[in-house]
């Protein structure tokens, strides 16, 4: 396997991979993105990953850079809902898969995809190498919150793990630690992220064994700004910049959180029912959720990663349109001229350089 | 140890050990809940635990009926924020003690407290025995949903465990679902409540080994309207009348829906600064939501319960007040009168021969 080619310097074009045919709007929405990007991205090199028919169709009929963006064919596609297990073994030449392959060998620096998020994971996990250090994958996500973070004033906060890694032990949480801040850091220009550990109380001790380690173990990691636990209040009040969690907790939280507007659209229409009186205000209240959940549209953000892969790989959400794809690649861009790779890479090495010391001194 | 007095036909009186110094409103609000109930609920008798010269003092310009109202009198009082193990350790008089005692000793059916969670928890665990077939204890909450359900036509779902056991075994799993759907039907009068398993995906496969498993068992449980598997999203939507989890999930779940309302409001103000014209529909927002709050207070619902004692307790919320302490009575009361343990023990029966069937056919 040749080195990782992610790690370029700032000034280096970036070459990303696009699944064009993962996602509820693919093609059209890929090829879209991947057209005005090729515009108006003169860092970027694009690779449209798909059927070279339908996506040269979309083509013709699009401005764009025919320099900055070439077509790779690939001959099956993999669907939404299909098992990914068997999408993966019954498609070896699924646009996902050749993509994948792409940026194993060098020839792309970033993977995005807006496809089946389980053969997304599954894809990388047999594609890639992990990371030095790392033994499992994490999936994150952007969520909004109220606190604005980071250089950028994201109204964001990360997540993570969010379903990659299902049980989890406290080397994962600490590992999940380490690269969402540095995330945090590339991505949300935060010099410091807030790190906290997602439990069922703030003391210490309080959680599952796993948690209660890993909790020790990061107070002691000098690259951190570990703010300690935080409870699921906290997650949509957004106290910290990066929360992490065994991929089970952090799937429930993330869907709970997709389901909030819907749910005080609903509790308004109870209420609605109860009380005529409030009609107006509960039709402002339906009304502005559906603003609001406008404004802290995931598609500003773009996508989320796949962390602990030697590969960047950027995980757009499945209802991507064009401009969600085009926040994805800028993401992948940055992640790729900022050297993420490398930051991950020494925060797990000191976060091994302090456990090491922490046993010298206890033995 | 005497057997349950739990039990009791549905004419007997109800006897409420009621721990007059839990919450942050005692002992005024339990006090004055107690009063009421012994003027208006010909069918309870209350004894108030805790300090007797300040609940005498209480009840001297309280109106109340004193054959229905007694005092048992408590040297010391366990706060809010008090360490669990360390206040049981020094007070062993305790209110919330001597209550638990006397439920314990037969001398009441059911135990009422608002005061601290994690040292209700840990003083029945000390002072009552497990049910047959039962290896650990849940806490119980319910939450608002859109959907309304049972006799009542409540909009709440009941939830657990939300804290009282972090790690789960299959075996605790099942035994919760069994718990939750005999409350349900009891306290809700839903002569078949729905339960699911919350996991990270509908299938079967999805989740933790133990997660796995207990949705394999619970499948074959006869006596179970067992819904499968449901996701984070369909915790507000109220997709299950009882959603079964381990304490960990169901803690940072609960946390989470108590910060629903908070974040809107605070999304609100986010939008609010960014877009001036949205200022009336976002003010009316913030005050709908306060609205709602107010219809979905947990105060009409009173209290839930601590199941898989061989005891009845109520744990009424924290802040409870006055009408808050008098629902959390009525549900023990409910509880007591209809057999809750006996529908309980019974469905462990059940889960228990469902296994052995099971086990023969694959044997």
């Amino acid at each position: 396997m040749p080195p990782p080619a992610a790690i370029s310097p700032d000034s280096a074009p970036v070459q990303i991979a696009l699944d064009a045919m993962g996602g509820d709007h693919a093609p059209e929405a890929v090829v879209a993105g991947a057209a005005r990007l090729s515009l108006s991205a003169p860092r970027l090199q694009l690779t449209l990953v798909g059927d070279v028919a339908r996506i040269s169709a979309i083509l013709e009929r699009t401005r764009h850079d025919p320099e900055r963006l070439s077509v790779q064919h690939a001959a099956h596609a993999i669907s939404m809902d299909e098992n990914p297990r068997e999408a993966l073994a019954g498609k070896p030449d699924a646009s996902l898969l050749v993509a994948a392959r792409m940026v194993a060998a060098g020839q792309a620096d970033a993977l995005v995809t807006a496809g089946n998020t389980g053969a997304a994971v599954l894809a990388c996990a047999r594609s890639f190498g992990l990371l030095p250090g790392i033994r499992r994958a994490a999936l994150a996500a952007v969520y909004p919150t109220q606190r604005v973070r980071g250089g950028q004033r994201d109204p964001f906060s990360l997540m993570l793990d969010v379903g990659a890694t299902v049980e989890c032990t406290a080397d994962d949480l600490v590992a999940f630690a380490v690269m969402g801040s540095a995330y945090a850091r590339v991505i949300s220009r935060n010099p410091s992220p807030s790190v906290a550990l997602l439990s069922n109380g703030a003391e210490p001790m309080k959680g599952p064994r796993q948690v209660v380690e890993a909790h020790a173990r990061l107070r002691l990691h000098p690259g951190l700004n570990f703010l300690g636990n935080v409870e699921g209040v906290d997650i949509p009040k957004g106290t910290a910049d990066v929360v992490v969690c065994d991929g089970f907790t952090g799937n429930v939280a993330l869907k709970m959180l997709e389901g909030v507007n819907e749910t005080v659209v609903a509790l308004a229409r109870y209420a609605y029912k109860r009380k005529l009186l409030w009609r107006a205000g509960l039709a402002m209240l339906a009304g502005g959720v559906k603003r609001l959940k406008a404004l802290t549209d995931w598609q500003q953000y773009g996508g989320a990663p796949i962390l602990g892969f030697d590969r960047l790989v950027i995980k757009a959400h499945g209802r991507s349109g064009e401009r969600a794809i085009v926040n994805a690649c800028k993401v992948a861009a940055k992640a790729a001229g900022s050297g993420l790779l490398g930051h991950i890479a020494q925060g797990i090495e000191q976060a091994r350089d302090a456990d090491a010391r922490e046993q010298g001194v206890a033995g």
